[in-house]
């Protein structure tokens, strides 16, 4: 156990590409649970492109302000508790950020029931899983026999949605930035994949779904919602989820060309979500999806990096798609 | 009756605003019937801004040529059948076009039950009164208290949006482009209604919308489309219905901004439809439509053009928002 909580602040908000010299590490006492408070130890920190797009501006969530410790979703285990709901040893699921220690108020922290590595509930079990099981059911609603377009499909969300369209018998399309990463979609059973970076998209997705597409989970947006949009099907549903794309440079993308006529003149939805909406259902979700693991129709790689210095790094990494699978920082290295 | 069949002809298609220069008149013999086919009479001819939409390439329908007949949606008399389905003297909803008579094949037309005027089957319980009913309460799912916004809201059918609206228990804005069409409104009921060509869109939006917009029904896209998405509430639904801005010009302006990024911050929906997608549904809608027509829930304006060879000068008045309520032409002067 370190003597002093490390931290990761932001110095500097990116005005382009975020870039490490945008972050500085810092050595603070370890704090005292504060009044009704709880002191937690951060185990596990998650890494999203989300983290990103908070240092834009108001999302639906705090924006990231320079000078803050850089914002982020943690597992973290209790410490010390000025709450009775609260025990030293409980694991918590909370907003720590990129620190190694920090006392919260209870509302701000859940506890887990852990069931199982806690990396799984950092990823396939977390927001991760979460997010492609309410995402694709809930907004997009694909029926069988229906096809399915997901874009950024070897990221931490993306491979969950393709892998859940096949248990749905969709016939399913992932796109993705390497060779590798879409060989490892047809070895979790998509129907194609696409590298967008060797072969034109647009004309991949007509080759990939001659019928158009029903179901489009769009992660990245930008020029690659552009090319789906067109190739969507009478009645099709995209399912706004992230717009990555558009995360890590100053200026946005102009939106995509020919709204909302091809809504229209298709019948289409294009409907934009928050993973939070959905917790009321989130146990529910939590099963099936732990059953669909132990039932070997979910496979879910982690990307694991030991150690909170190398956080800005795997962030910028995250947004550059090197990760495949559910990345995160392994901050305590006992976890 | 006339001894010939007159025609309005689409000489050439628009490449910027459509005229009256576009058209011809054409007259050329009553046809007969068609082998199995159904002769009938044109009574009222329907003008919609979607009419100037079919000029401009594929749609929903067919798109109109140069040379075409222009398309239009009818209520005709049958005067002569070769099919047992219909007789002579039946009334019936189809597509003749511009033009006096038509032979058409059985399925291009629907037998009307005639309860009341003709022209209150072409608005209140036609297409107009159906695109509200269908698009509002199935697409926009409005709740009691809510905020509805809808645009082109004196157009047939802004204002029937509005007025269900409010038996829905709904706040209600109405976008209009003239003061008298404002006063009508709020005549109808309307919580609040905003000139746009008098005042500044957003602003008179921020003002009658404090807490947001939960429903947005767009018949209009382009800018007011930009201003109410900017305007919308967490959850927000906007339903896509038209793009009449868009329709009379050569050049389509870029979609709004912040897509898809708004839709996931602010997790909202946004829909096209058409009404015929819902039209399973369809005697279930007219028998709520009349009944609140019956019961002063809702009141229509009708906007009835007399001859045929208006027709051109009409349309293109609706494209400039000239009709308050739901304009016809009266092709046959004795209905």
């Amino acid at each position: 156990m370190s003597e002093t909580n490390k931290q990761i602040i932001v110095t500097e908000l990116p005005d382009g590409h975020l870039e490490e010299r945008h972050f500085a590490l810092k050595e603070v006492p370890i704090p005292e649970a504060g009044d009704g408070e709880v002191l937690t130890r951060t185990l596990l920190l998650s890494l999203d492109a989300a983290n990103r797009a908070w240092m834009q501006g108001a999302t639906y969530t705090a924006p990231v302000l320079a000078g803050d410790i850089m914002h982020g979703m943690t597992i973290s285990q209790v410490v010390e508790s000025k709450d009775p709901a609260f025990a030293p040893g409980d694991i918590v699921e909370c907003q720590s950020g990129w620190q190694e220690y920090a006392s919260l108020p209870p509302k701000a922290m859940a506890k887990l029931e852990v069931r199982g590595p806690l990396s799984q509930h950092m990823s396939i079990l977390g927001i991760t899983g979460l997010t492609a099981y309410f995402g694709l059911l809930e907004v997009g609603a694909p029926k069988e026999g229906e096809t399915l377009v997901v874009s950024a499909a070897a990221g931490a969300v993306g491979n969950v949605v393709g892998q859940i369209g096949k248990i749905k018998g969709c016939r399913v399309v992932g796109i993705a930035g390497t060779d590798e990463k879409c060989e490892w979609l047809r070895e979790l059973g998509f129907d194609a994949a696409i590298n967008y970076k060797r072969e034109d998209l647009a004309q991949g997705l007509r080759a990939a779904c001659p019928d158009g597409i029903d179901v489009y989970f769009d992660n990245v947006a930008g020029d690659t919602l552009q090319a789906a949009l067109l190739q969507m099907r009478l009645h099709g549903r995209i399912v706004c989820c992230g717009a990555v794309s558009q995360y890590d440079k100053a200026e946005r993308a102009p939106s995509p060309m020919g709204l909302p006529g091809l809504l229209i003149v298709r019948r289409l939805t294009m409907q934009g979500f928050i993973v939070m909406d959905h917790y009321d259902r989130r146990q529910e979700a939590e099963r099936e999806l732990l059953q669909w693991v132990q039932e070997g129709h979910i496979q879910y790689r982690l990307d694991i990096v030991d150690g909170l210095k190398q956080a800005p790094r795997a962030l910028i990494g995250v947004l550059y798609g090197d990760n495949t699978g559910k990345r995160m920082i392994r901050v305590d290295p006992d976890s």
